[in-house]
């Protein structure tokens, strides 16, 4: 079988990664290292997940807020643990202006900055300083914040939506009265992003909370979504900080309790970013390209008209746009149908083949033949070859076809999140009890060997660096200890202590 | 009569301005410099405004992209008048890392930038580059994008809202085969600014061309909108720029054209920002704070249960969300109300002020005495006090408040117009015909004289410049010619040669 993509994903995975990012029009690199130009078409999935999670966001009782990009250095250097974390990969602003000199511009050294602004790589810092400012009594608590907004983190080796040196995401941040209020915050939105990212996205991610070395810089937990890409690699896809005192502490978040004395706040911080962009590509595309859950398809059906420069192109073209409008009149998920009617000078066959990679859920031709016939031909971005192995493309009676369009794009949302779910499923393997059995599976496993599950004792310390360094070896890192799993038997592979809980340990993105 | 806010616009308008800003929770000073915290009430009223501009944006044909934060210098030096006009406030990205150094962090010097990068301060040069890969052949184009992005400007003074270093806003960018439609383009798009000013934001704001000197750095011709704040100064809350080919030259954007010749392309640009809700703020606030026209207000009935902490309090606030329930069914504007139920632990009355300040239209509040008559006591925040100089609360039978709250709605909406378009009429002066005159309105002209509208001959050149040093030298400023305005009659009072257009002169933000 021929495919609409150069690679496939059995030959070179992260060819076809990037030759789907750049077939389906999602995303290009800027000439701006490291920073990449993104797509109406991925733009348009990314205002789908902004949509809804904003939707998810407010529904929980938080507002959205914007602060400065710039935090100036003194900013950072409260929080000890957090700069160490973040002070390798920060981009650094240090004058306000330029000169023309020979021919050419360069800062100009009459308007260097007093103090040099960082671009922030995440906002806490900034956030916590204005929470000082909000919080004087236990009658402003909870804080309930929430910031759409750009970051940049200066990325050695980038890839598209995976790994950018600028990147979107949503910011959550949070401060309250109690420690109890503030772990449960941190859970909550945790499991508000595990729905979202099954709901919506058909990503069957797996929560759980990161081993203590994985931890965000000044965190006292890390809570995670990890996803399983087609190649067996995890993608950690969201991330829920419980961060306890300590930022509290370094920008002074006190109020004055129930009962009259003053106490430091409790603080989360949470995110997601167009990183789960990447997430998608990689757990529902194709050979011939993007699959795109109907959930989150900027366009949901694509009308094709079989346009052949004659007299009747001009009935054809009216033909597909009020079906478009009957269309837009159905819903799914609780919303109208995103319908287009691709009316582009260009070759009806080509035209589907670029949508075909596009990856929206239902491509829908219709010529003369079709109309007098009262029939569309339809094509399953989700069953695309019959047993013939040809296109699959169904002629439907066109009022079945329009009255059955919101049942066949839930039928279609489901069906990848089951077919992503049985994957996972069948690429998490137990069973592996020595560091010797790991490094076989790992060293066997073929080529898309997938996670394991294992007892785990919660080392420390320099027992924690040692099995830190064993799986760097291994090019492998603890994904978490999964919520809600089965309790653990039997002792940890890497100390041999008794396991009190279990971890996945995979590749990752 | 004594108001809410310790400042009224009569005594000291920029302080009231500032009161404003800061008792109605729109934003607040963060610390960084030139930068600006904008608050839950303040981004409510952005993403209001971001909700229906989007959609007047993609329902003209436009589609959202993300572009990159960073420009390098070279793409910048391109286009000499562009940079010449940006040159001068540009915030520089030199270095990638920090270092500890004598227990401070600095830039690290080994991790300095080969070229420096410049943080956007409007993407014409980036968004072009990406528009010369994108442009093959006449069938490429119109390219019709948009972006809601944040930009840097350094500013020597800054306001909040209407003058940051960091800002947020839209950026239109088009491409497109002939002179005459990049005219239309930038054209239409003015208008959609002009309709979107004066029905969402209630601003009647005039659109017209501004004179060559003020023309964006690089354009042909730019068109602005202009708005007339309670001071009487003008407040530019809009631009669209016709660039002609000139950042088509320099980002080099060709496509082959009907005829198989190489031909550039004609762009436009165009933009709206955060600066638009100083405009409302300076427009429609009064001495007891802001007053949001119900289009964009993020909450457009406010209810407040009047608790005095006894055993009624559970059923004053039943009925309270009951009521809000309710009120969310209706529907003004084509949306449902939005509506919130303030049930904090705050005294009610000082809840009540709260709200005044932040201006949304309907402040109801509910007690134990309205439910035993079925009745609320509403407020109307644009008729705040009745004749007898007291507060103006109208006890109304809850039914009629509910079936009548739209309409009530809409009505604010076009009073709240009504109002400010009296007012700009009142204060637009004819009849000045000569530069002695126009010197003796701006030094008789009282407190907010507004602005003048007088003939103009179009200099160019040196003739324009001694204008310009004239108007200066008055704090003044040409706006723009109004579109459609009435053909022009006499001489220009300038250059004495016959006037071609009508243009405003006034005071400015």
């Amino acid at each position: 079988m021929k495919h609409a993509l150069s690679v496939t994903r059995e030959q070179d995975f992260a060819a076809w990664y990037q030759a789907v990012v750049s077939e389906a029009d999602m995303a290009e690199e800027s000439g701006v290292r490291g920073c990449m130009v993104i797509r109406p078409w991925g733009y348009g999935v990314w205002e789908r997940m902004q949509a809804l999670l904003d939707k998810a966001i407010k529904e929980t009782g938080h507002e959205n807020c914007y602060f400065p990009l710039f935090i100036p250095l003194s900013y950072f250097a409260k929080e000890a643990e957090h700069v160490e974390g973040f002070a390798k990969e920060m981009a650094v602003v240090t004058h306000h202006r330029l000169k023309a000199e020979n021919g050419t511009l360069v800062p100009d050294p009459e308007a260097k900055l007093e103090e040099p602004l960082v671009v922030r790589p995440t906002s806490e810092t900034v956030i916590g300083t204005a929470f000082s400012r909000w919080t004087q009594s236990w009658r402003d608590l909870p804080l309930l914040i929430n910031q759409w907004a750009n970051v940049v983190r200066w990325e050695m080796r980038t890839r598209m939506f995976l790994r950018t040196t600028e990147f979107l995401w949503q910011e959550g941040h949070t401060a309250h009265a109690t420690r109890g209020e503030a772990v449960e915050e941190t859970l909550k939105m945790l499991e508000v992003y595990r729905r979202f990212a099954v709901d919506a996205l058909a990503l069957p991610v797996i929560a759980g909370e990161k081993p203590e070395n994985e931890r965000f810089p000044g965190a006292d937990a890390t809570y995670s979504i990890e996803a399983m890409m087609q190649d067996g690699k995890a993608l950690q896809a969201g991330t829920s900080h419980f961060l306890g005192q300590n930022f509290a502490h370094a920008q002074n978040i006190r109020f004055q309790d129930r009962d009259g004395e003053l106490a430091y706040a409790w603080t989360t911080s949470w995110g997601v970013s167009t990183r789960m962009i990447g997430g998608v590509i990689m757990t529902h595309g194709d050979d011939d390209g993007l699959r795109l859950p109907p959930v989150v398809a900027p366009q949901q059906v694509v009308i094709i008209p079989m346009l052949r420069d004659t007299e009747e192109d001009d009935a054809v073209l009216a033909h597909c746009r009020a079906l478009a409008a009957e269309l837009r009149q159905q819903s799914a998920f609780g919303e109208a149908l995103r319908v287009q009617v691709d009316a582009k000078d260009i070759k009806a066959s080509n035209k589907r083949w670029a949508w075909v990679k596009k990856g929206p859920p239902l491509i829908v031709e219709v010529g003369p033949r079709d109309i007098a016939n009262g029939a569309v031909s339809v094509v399953r971005r989700d069953r695309l070859y019959g047993d013939n192995g040809k296109l699959a493309s169904a002629a439907t009676p066109r009022g079945d076809f329009v009255a059955g369009a919101a049942a066949l794009l839930e039928e279609i949302q489901a069906g990848l999140l089951a077919e992503a779910t049985a994957r996972r499923d069948a690429n998490i393997h137990d069973g592996i009890t020595t560091v010797e059995q790991l490094t076989a599976f790992y060293e066997k496993g073929g080529k898309f060997p997938g996670w394991v599950s294992v007892g785990w004792s919660r080392p420390t310390g320099a027992a924690l660096e040692k099995v830190v360094e064993t799986l760097k070896g291994l090019r492998l890192s603890i994904r978490n200890a999964p919520t809600g799993a089965a309790p653990a038997e039997g002792n940890c592979l890497f100390t041999g202590e008794p396991a009190v809980e279990r971890v996945l340990i995979g590749r990752a993105y």
